[in-house]
């Protein structure tokens, strides 16, 4: 009898919490799209804070920047945490040219980070095109020594997840210079990481891994439609040869910070639930896909939270990493230091994948806690938020692993990501305010969902 | 026995089948990803047709130009469709300004499609700011006559769809001037149909209805950004006025044509499914998104059909309507020739809402088609295709209503459209290759699954 009498109220409660959820997910999204600073946020970011890479002056005025917007929140605690971070720095605007016979073409070209300088007059040499990797130990040092690496494999345009198709090519970036050396080249040049044939060249991360200083060698991105030129020459001229001067240089580390505000939970203040973006950006243009958008949009949710006077049961702590783009010091930097203290973090969520419309989110979880995900999809769907897949969250949450946690990464739709990404024109105007604002919003609804029901 | 035995042989024809349109589908997105003609289509009705308003040379040259490209696909037959098209233009830059005291602010403006000119020297007058034209019966004639009626309701933000902020503003332009015009008003001035703040004004059809030719008042649009000042102004000083001059002018109906192409269906070729945009944009942009990415998306299906060598079924018909921005005759005629031929329309699509990432499509059907559409949703999911709703398809497919028919429209992105719409920055730069593609690429997809399956 008992039973029979408690199905009722168990019903009861269960539509009583559902439609507790649709309200509070309406109020999320229509305060974000009414009342949310982070549009303007961004604006400050981008127009008057400017471009962020570690170590410069920008990324210290972000740091100043966004730890005062924290301040005005009324956040339980704004601080600011440590962390050494490498300094590089691009010098000289880059020049190159291919040297076809007398013919003098310019080609739009930026050294990749970490990338030494070329010598004062520049280097010069033949040109090998490859389209992997792998082809180097096929042509091996004969070919190779003394010459350019071009590194030239496009983005697959068939994949409908654009991070797809940079996932493969990437390496090239990456590991260009560090595997060329060994086969005695004096430079590499990269097609830039996009699909649009345009003429920007896009700036990223590359490592010479444990190389001695002198096989360091010269490595720059050069445009797509540079990229699409150089090859049609080479097929003409196979002799021709590429000219660029880099002037970049790199210091010691320098002291950064991660900015860090809390707002302390009413019933599990020990369990923290994380949410960022990375603050720092590459430095040519204001990175306002790349990653002021996640930047802003952290701090919108907990704007939100505030705002809408809701009083989350754990602590949810919003950060802004410093050094996410080479080398990752400041996600490394907070798991160390919340390992050391003992936290505990039970969920984390990263938005690092540009201010488009929201899609959905990546999860780094096992399997009950994605189908407990999977069991809210119902309440986004009047957002248009249904794409929820595992795997691959965000790379500054990626060291968070000592407890268990839940970790997730926004999804907004990634066709024009790469367009903009590490380029000149991931600026301010690339944005669009609803766009951003949707994807604040969703963040925060995944946050509640989580506070109001914790982990499995 | 027999029907135990027969159950294994239905499961296999049914996950054949599966996999066939599995299969289908991974091709149809494949090729649109890669050889699709369709953003070179768009280059060129943007950049070397232009704008298309209809009964311009560039309508006509938008005419010749996707006949000619069509011609080169191997449909079955290719060929114009003549209707007759209102012929309105623009005449000289509109010029307008605030007049406050001494103070003269110049506002960009545009006049509306079908707007009277305004006198040589311009109209000038005091400014009545309202918010609907219902605020028109409350003020009244002592109030309007001889002022200029601004109406200034914004786009309401917290729409999730774009498209759902604009049907509640858009009355304001097209009944604005007609409303006002009972109440003796000398013109009327609509803030921009757009969520942003900048400096374009939108364009877009208006109606005087039935009023007599004398009650014709001229009718413009300012940009958000201008409505912002004049209403920040209005409250300063109720006694400001308003200048404006409009040059527009209406001229008899001229001929002009719908493109059609088609291929004939291989089993029952008397039915007919349609898949179409429409030809003719505003005269201020080459019109990119609304609706050049339309019109070569539904080119680039039946592109996609000749060349992965897919046989419909049934015929389908590409139909590139003229006239859908500023009277509908396309439509309407397609419709009446339709009708008089006693054709059997099936299935009708039309992708007006933009060339940005498709997320779904609305339905206009009964019940059990929606089903059968809602049941290929597995299918879409791998291209991040998730939102199929009932109601508000095409206005070029509205008029077929003869026979029994499921009518779609594409359902893209709808967050920057409103950015673009009828505006000087609906340009080809503001149009993603991929984007568009994979429009195009889901429309083929619909298509298909209708010609395999047919309606209900």
């Amino acid at each position: 009898m008992k039973k029979i009498a408690l199905l009722p109220l168990l019903f009861t409660a269960i539509i009583y919490a559902q439609s507790n959820d649709q309200k509070m997910l309406a109020d999320i999204y229509k305060f974000s799209l009414t009342k949310s600073t982070c549009y303007s946020w961004l604006d400050d970011l981008s127009n008057k804070v400017g471009s962020r890479l570690s170590g410069s002056v920008g990324a210290e005025k972000g740091v100043i920047y966004t730890k005062q917007q924290l301040e005005t929140l009324g956040l339980d605690k704004v601080y600011l945490q440590e962390v050494m971070v490498p300094k590089w720095v691009r010098g000289e605007k880059e020049t190159a040219y291919i040297l076809d016979d007398k013919l003098k073409i310019n080609i739009p070209i930026c050294a990749l980070g970490g990338s030494v300088a070329t010598a004062k007059s520049g280097v010069t040499a033949e040109v090998v095109e490859v389209k992997s990797l792998k082809e180097l130990e096929t042509l091996g040092e004969a070919t190779l020594k003394g010459k350019i690496i071009f590194y030239n494999r496009p983005f697959e345009p068939e994949n409908i997840d654009a991070f797809k198709s940079y996932g493969k090519c990437v390496d090239q970036r990456y590991y260009g210079a560090k595997e060329a050396s060994k086969y005695g080249a004096v430079g590499t040049i990269v097609r830039s990481m996009n699909f649009r044939l345009d003429d920007f060249p896009h700036t990223g991360a590359q490592s010479y891994g444990d190389l001695p200083k002198e096989k360091h060698i010269p490595t720059a991105a050069i445009s797509t439609n540079a990229a699409e030129l150089l090859s049609k020459k080479l097929k003409e001229n196979s002799k021709l040869k590429f000219y660029m001067k880099l002037s970049c240089q790199t210091f010691d580390d320098v002291l950064s910070h991660n900015v860090i505000g809390e707002i302390k939970g009413s019933e599990h203040p020990e369990k923290i639930m994380t949410v960022g973006g990375h603050l720092d950006s590459w430095d040519l243009a204001d990175g306002s896909h790349d990653d002021g958008a996640g930047v802003v949009q952290s701090m919108a949710v907990v704007e939100c939270f505030k705002k809408l006077n809701y009083k989350p049961k754990n602590t949810i702590r919003v950060v802004l990493f410093m050094n996410e783009e080479n080398g990752g010091r400041g996600g490394k930097k907070y798991e160390d230091v919340s390992r050391r203290n003992d936290e505990n973090h039970i969920f984390a969520l990263e938005s690092d994948a540009g201010g488009f419309s929201p899609r959905g989110f990546s999860f780094d979880c096992d399997e009950a806690n994605f189908q407990k995900v999977n069991s809210w999809k119902y309440l986004f769907e009047p957002y248009f938020i249904h794409n929820f897949v595992e795997g691959g969250t965000g790379s500054d949450i990626e060291p968070l692993t000592s407890n268990k946690i839940v970790k997730a990464g926004l999804k907004p739709d990634s066709q024009r990501y790469f367009d903009y990404h590490h380029a000149a024109n991931d600026t301010f105007d690339a944005v669009n305010k609803r766009e951003l604002e949707l994807g604040a919003a969703t963040m925060a609804s995944l946050l509640y969902l989580f506070d109001q029901y914790g982990i499995d």
